[in-house]
């Protein structure tokens, strides 16, 4: 169980830091949680949860066993610009959902939502809201960026559902080049705030 | 609890069909429940379960609580042909989500498919393909329409998960207007052959 002769305390230590944050997560929220409070339900020292973890939003990750680390996934969407953002976003999140051991918690989280398990499902939207939609949307200026955003990414969790819950034929069995080419240009064309409307005739009012 | 004096036996039928139509919905699918199979099984004549819930697909939606006829919905999205029907099929599909006792069923549905209810979804999900993807996509003569139309499709569902369900701020405060404003075009989008991508550069290759 333990093939790199770990010490059994560090894991045990992890383990209690992360069922620490479960439940400061799920009872104050994912803002008003801290990392201080978090290691004083766990009985450890702030900074041995921040070597453990690195920042919050890792840790928050790691609690709910999210496949990849929000940090990464904003800045891999921000840092390039706008430029091909469209394409961007959607080979990267069909890049992580596509993998069965990834979508899992997923999933999980989208379940507890429908469910109305209130705690959880609030500490995701706020953490959704500060670490994802926080960091994408400054790229743009338009009033509406955080519509945009949050459109463009709800447009990418309706083709998972399709995908991945539903399994509607079409999308299912689409190729994922076919799935990128259709998709993208719609997801990119949110963050293009020239496109009000896509209709010509609007546009132009 | 029979204002209109209905005769007791009326009501008793009718949930006997009901409760017959779901348990053969769940066993052999959708496309294999015959109307005379439903009727066998609740006992009763065919050419009563037809008076009461007319063809298949209205059946299917009584028995599943859909708060829409799916033939109607079928016929406002296809009948009027391609002008105007990203407008169209975004005011329709939220004008359903909207009211609360209509979302109910919705939701059960999608909670049922997180599950892994299988039968439930399977005959949900032939249900779609047959009576909603198979009306509408004939309007469109590419190969990929049926991808397109599920896209569309999904691409709303996506926005109604962040708005009724997960609540995500900017889309779950956002006013109906200045949602269908910018939801509409991205959904009439799949409807135009003309943008295989939106993207300029590659949408002339």
């Amino acid at each position: 169980m333990s093939p790199r002769g770990r010490r059994p305390g560090r894991s045990d230590t992890r383990e209690r830091i992360l069922a620490a944050a479960r439940r400061v997560f799920g009872e104050v929220g994912y803002e008003r949680a801290t990392i201080r409070r978090i290691a004083g339900a766990a009985g450890v020292d702030p900074a041995l949860v921040h070597h453990y973890f690195g920042p919050k939003a890792d840790l928050y990750a790691a609690a709910i066993s999210l496949p990849v680390s929000p940090r990464e996934v904003a800045k891999a969407i921000a840092d390039p610009g706008l430029e091909g953002i469209g394409e961007r976003v959607t080979r990267l999140f069909f890049g992580i959902w596509e993998r069965p051991e990834a979508r899992r918690p997923l999933l999980a989280m989208l379940r507890g939502a429908l469910e109305g398990e209130d705690t959880g499902v609030e500490a995701f939207r706020q953490f959704l809201e500060e670490e994802l939609l926080g960091r994408v949307a400054p790229l743009l200026d338009s009033p509406d960026r955080y519509l945009r955003v949050s459109l463009a990414a709800a447009h990418l969790v309706g083709v998972a559902v399709a995908r991945y819950v539903v399994r509607l034929g079409p999308i299912a069995s689409a190729d994922l080049e076919e799935l990128v080419e259709l998709v993208a240009p719609r997801v990119g064309s949110y963050f293009d705030q020239t496109l009000g409307s896509l209709n010509p005739d609007r546009s132009m009012t």
